[in-house]
């Protein structure tokens, strides 16, 4: 889920921002002091008007080409299929800087502090751009939208009060598409959270996972995140893995003991990504999480969150992991992103490949939808994107690749030739001793003794090309 | 288990080797008909005689300056905790053949055909050449140590007549660490083999697996391996991977029960690698493969191979999965070697880094030692090396890195800073709180009382530095 | 230029063919002896007709669905833009076998020898193939079309024979894109032709490339290509470098001379790769081989053949090194092909990605075509495709995948908006100053003096998102 | 060099550091307000002695095992091959922030302020870390050192103060191996600097280039570098490749004309590195740097300076980079550190394996040296290492390691073996003939008559084993 967030509180430095006027709308041209006054209600993004579908002919770079949030494919809408999520930490949070540079975004919004006044102010620029995109769902950490207190009292208390103003904001229509807690920036958190060698570190990160699991409940958030980005270890040398395992078990244990306490029916998602900043991260990937949760016993109260740029790190198509968690009844939501194929660290970019989004959709309508999960935007501007409307440009580009990608899907399944490709692949084991052998009951004996009788199989061409021309015809 | 196999009845082409007289040795001029004759039992090797420990000073390749077989190290003798094993196919069966090249070795005794006469003379030099290394023990594939035949009888047969004569061969003291059937070479698999799209193929397959099973039995063997090198896939476009899988699953079961039923008591062992041939092998790593029996109730019967270039190849250090088989109980052996950093294939080299060695020997040692498994040499000469002394130098080469790896693992034991450095890291868990916590009995309520009582909680240095330095001053 | 080629003739076994009978067309149910009589002039491939553009609302798999030979677009027709040929070695001399894995290609044309006869009728079949694709250009190596003979002698003489049937049957519209000389399979050239470490292996490779360029002039053959498979090393522990560099300059200085001298005025191609079968190769990429070329005064006398599949193993996108090489005046061909972005070596499959062929004939259309060079489908079937139609399958596939780059490249081109974008981020050097900074003209002092004049520079968004939503609106 | 530098003014967070009271000596307890006063000139590392060689039996983690400074190695002082140095940015503003974590250090002279009286408090314990560890070289960025004023000439004028007491400082025996302009930091670098598509920002590089010069010239510095951190691109859709380079050359030009202007006599290196920040950088490794180079007519005016981390992110062993600088005669400086095989980005760690250090030390010998260049620790404490002695103990490491990479290497050269082991696999090139060929006289026609009449060439064994089993000897 996390991309590259960056520390704006500190980064957020008066020297990049020329503040010195209040309109009432807040157009990017940073002679505005818009927001200033934290009660301020005028308008954000001045210049951007609610986004339409305009099809595909489109020139207008502000408009929808492929998403049409109503419009019905395969017996759902478009939005029930995609259900999108802006993401808070990459969108409103992300400043541009890297490991070799400064911030870049200077938002119109910003007055370079991290006071609850311009939490406040945030969320409601969140809330206008949300609504302008048509997007119903958004995702967050703890520590993304209220800054933290002298203690950890001073520090809920910020986070409550911002979250009545989002409660506020979010009206009947948007809810949490999940909610986090912020585990690995702090460095408190630089051992690991649940996997810390320090036990204090263990107390105090299940204090705020508590915490931000009673807040995604309270707005009515529908699933909970656990990206363990410092479960893990730098080197072997000095760690204890089997020891560090075990505590994350434990952790999760109890954290899964807590949802149902309070009542939180969202679900529990775990998001593998196999390293970056740990050397090693303890969810490599999906089979690594699923091996976890197998050996702990932890398998009913968890599903996955999936990355696509943590997948492809793990050295797996995107299409591969999603594939892995389907099939072991465990995808339970997308964080909807791609990363440079010639790049080794995470770059959280708007996915733009129609045959990937295609590969995706597929694997999302075969899992029947994501439901209650979605497609989080876990995906961010690149640090040189430095207008406003670029916001806007991006998400709307990321939208309409997945839209495209599920028209593309569809085609594909109404058509039929590349299902019926596969189905006739395996068909000798749609027979008599295929069943027997699917239900355990050819031992080797029975088995030798057919391969005796039949001798040399015959074994049929797979088709590979053919079934990639299928597929890139449906593009 | 396997690097790149080659095909070397198809390979050994007369063009590359002249032969034309029989002496009683077998010389490397080349100029010798050695072992033409099936029943010839002159000497292969005959510029080298047994290997000796000589001591880390000595400047002869053809010695030992590190292992020592009957040296005593943490009240073991060093044979006893690395039970080396040559790889018949890599040493007896490599050709030198990469996927741009023909052939390159010409060894004396080889005549250029792959018949059951040329089999029994090969394996008569493998024996001479265990016996002159001091190594006990050998791993083979059905397919390197007998031709195919005609019908599967016939093959049956021929592995019948060759494994008489191995057993014959073998005496008392020699053993197989592990036999295993190749799987993946004949065209016939090249969808798979348990995970075939033909059934005709997963019934052929069971039958190999069942007559390598015997012949290992028979031959003292003490594990049995499966290496999936064609269960994975090279496109998911035309793959049921939720078939192939559960497939592999019945496969696997059926293993195990014919294993019990002709009382073998060896360990059967699976070997993880991530790729190649196949764009995904379904047992990627360690973790992948132990979701997998978990999945699939499979976890008491097997144990897993690890092999370090494969390791590499997915993302991890070899140590990593050593780790990661060892703390869940499944650490059963090595195939010893090593890949290039910057290349992304399965060189299978021999490893002659002390570093690495070293860390390999820390985990073998946390293990109590590998047995009934070892260390196979699944490793290879380089194409370029065609001298028949090279084969011996690489094995020396590979055995002495591994003995002072035990040397040095040892040394770091033995001064106990390191260990103590890792125990003072995690000490605050040694305590009646951390207690609970192991136990399960620390809910997030107690938790977030603890961590508002404590305050912002205490994180030392993790000292990796310091942990480094110690660890190369043992090397 | 050379994907993973196998050893055929020693591959090519009985025991995988079947051949009995001689009918004058030579269907694909392996039961025909097709071509047994190498003078036999019947169909090889009855089952195929000429293929046909039919548009994209096609659902025959035998017919193209964006290639339109004639078609005009840009001002040239769309043959003359894309300039296919077929390559031999791939095509015809691919068995499917891997490094873990046999041949599995039984063509019915082939009866398992790698006699002359063979070779003809091989080479009537390619021919035959090429007409029937449409295709007006082929691409080979000495010994993919011509057997080896005991001496050079009987060698050349063999090639001499098989390739006045080429000439024959090339007619008038039919030549050669290009040649080149097969140095990396035989033993001999283990260590490198160019650069082996023995002195008789430099004048073998000398004497071969000498003969491959008379041939290839011969034939009316446009390029001549360079593939240093093993001009590189693989552990620098036992190689001179240096000296090796040395030798390959000497020899391309000398392959440069032959060249004049014999009146060939095709273009000289070198084509990097960054490794494998080597660890290093020393033509590692555009940049490392423009290098080279700079630093023996090679570069007038040579260009580029960029292999995408080798760009993106050497870390960068296949765009990257053809643009490299465009603005260094130095594109001369494209090996079209592509890999696997989680596979780490060499899988030569067909590009089938329409945005990556888009991004590819927008360098294209940037260096005004490729002409005299082309398009070589350096493209393999995957080694489970074993039906004859899977050929043509497979080069349809990737001909419309760059057609469709072509029509998606000239809307970009023609819409401008892209272009746009660009020309106005460089906008600033479009002035005064601009033009004496380019001219070399603007020393430290006078822009010091500027910086301190202008204080903080502006700097505008780069708008990559913007940029991609106009690349994929083409698509 | 430069690893991940963060932002350490605005992180430098008063929540992260707790400040009262000055004692005379500045000890790690965080307790201390140590330094407060500007001009306080205590001692920064209380619990530090100058660190001695005590050989290699010692335990005494602040002490050199290997490194013995005036110990004479093959004809020179230790400390004459290695010159080593410290780098001011990780060892002095290096904070623990990385992409998903905020900074972890908290040295007791910090104050959380990034004015000029801090700027210099930290250049004393600068000089007291230099002379405790008895380096005599340091290397800096202009920005490291001294803050960014509101315009540049108060920028200037802030360097020139902190400057001056570097030179102080200094005293007869410290120099700084180089100096550096820092340009890729700030936000108005983010499209690059000589490469920015903004004229205003190229202009402002070049003032900054000009004052980092002047001053490196002012303080001794033996070198000047240029690491293009910026100098690539994020994406070729929105970039103009060509118009790019062409600007840096003149840049690059006009830095070398002022440098000469100025009677500077120092080398000018440029720094490769394959990407990071940037997808892709222009000076991405050796090859491609020097091919610039030529390109441009620059290769008179610069050497290279190779770091290891970037070495192997490009694909290449660290000893393939610099061999590839030194039989150019390019090699001016290294980098010293290492990355994780594993990973890929540039983790900047202290170089402790003793066979990488063997290698880069063969270089340096056969290089005869590095001087004027040295070895630069490019290299950071893990984000994890906290306590003050870690700065100590890392250098430390790395100095060993190096130091005992010197010995090994000397006593390889002294044994000679591996030497002539490459020396007789080219002696067939030592012949009238081989002198011919290396002379450029031996042509095609020549060489084929001579390929004709020796027949088939004889190629020996290339001895990798052997090669690898001397030089693991020599560790």
């Amino acid at each position: 889920m996390v991309g590259r967030i960056l520390l704006l509180v500190l980064f957020m430095n008066a020297a990049f921002l020329i503040v010195n006027a209040v309109p009432e709308t807040c157009p990017a041209d940073l002679g505005g002091k818009c927001g200033e006054d934290s009660e301020w209600e005028g308008e954000f993004f001045p210049g951007v008007t609610k986004i339409k579908y305009e099809g595909p002919s489109s020139k207008n770079p502000l408009s929808y080409k492929w998403y049409n949030a109503e419009e019905v494919i395969l017996g759902k809408k478009m939005k029930d299929w995609l259900r999108f999520s802006v993401a808070f930490w990459h969108t409103f949070r992300g400043t541009g800087a890297d490991p070799f540079g400064a911030p870049t975004k200077s938002w119109p919004w910003e007055d370079g502090t991290n006071s609850i006044a311009m939490a406040k102010r945030r969320m409601r620029a969140n809330f206008e751009f949300l609504n302008k995109l048509g997007v119903d769902r958004w995702c967050f950490h703890d520590r993304d939208i209220a800054p933290d207190g002298k203690t950890l009292k001073e520090t809920n208390s910020n986070l409550d009060e911002v979250v009545a103003l989002a409660k506020e904001l979010q009206g009947d229509k948007i809810r949490p598409l999940w909610g986090t807690a912020q585990l690995f920036m702090h460095p408190r958190y630089m051992h690991g959270a649940a996997t810390s060698s320090e036990l204090g570190v263990y107390a105090y990160a299940a204090a705020q996972v508590k915490k931000a699991m009673e807040v995604t409940h309270y707005l009515g958030g529908e699933n909970y995140v656990f990206w363990g980005g410092r479960e893990g270890y730098q080197t072997l040398l000095n760690t204890d893995m089997e020891r560090e395992l075990d505590h994350m078990a434990k952790f999760l244990e109890a954290a899964a003991a807590y949802k149902k306490k309070i009542g939180f029916n969202g679900t529990l998602l775990i998001e593998p990504k196999p390293q970056e900043p740990t050397k090693h991260q303890y969810d490599w990937d999906a089979a690594t999480t699923l091996n976890f949760l197998h050996k702990y016993g932890l398998l009913g109260e968890f599903k996955l969150n999936i990355e696509c740029n943590h997948a492809t790190l793990s050295g797996h198509s995107c299409h591969h992991d999603l594939e892995t968690a389907r099939i072991n009844g465990m995808l339970g939501n997308i964080d909807a992103n791609t990363g440079d194929p010639q790049v080794g660290w995470d770059t959280d970019q708007f996915l733009t490949d129609v045959g990937e989004a295609t590969m995706i959709m597929l694997s999302v309508i075969r899992n029947g939808g994501l439901a209650p999960g979605g497609f989080n935007f876990d995906a961010k501007l690149r640090r040189e994107s430095t207008d406003v409307e670029d916001l806007f440009i991006a998400h709307i580009s990321g939208m309409d690749t997945l839209a495209r990608g599920l028209r593309n899907a569809a085609k594909l399944i109404e058509d039929g030739s590349l299902a019926e490709l596969v189905r006739k692949r395996y068909s000798s084991f749609d027979t008599e001793l295929g069943a027997q052998i699917e239900a355990g009951k050819a031992d080797f004996e029975m088995l030798e003794k057919k391969a005796v009788e039949w001798g040399e199989p015959k074994v049929a061409s797979a088709k590979q090309e053919l079934a990639e021309m299928i597929f890139q015809s449906a593009l």
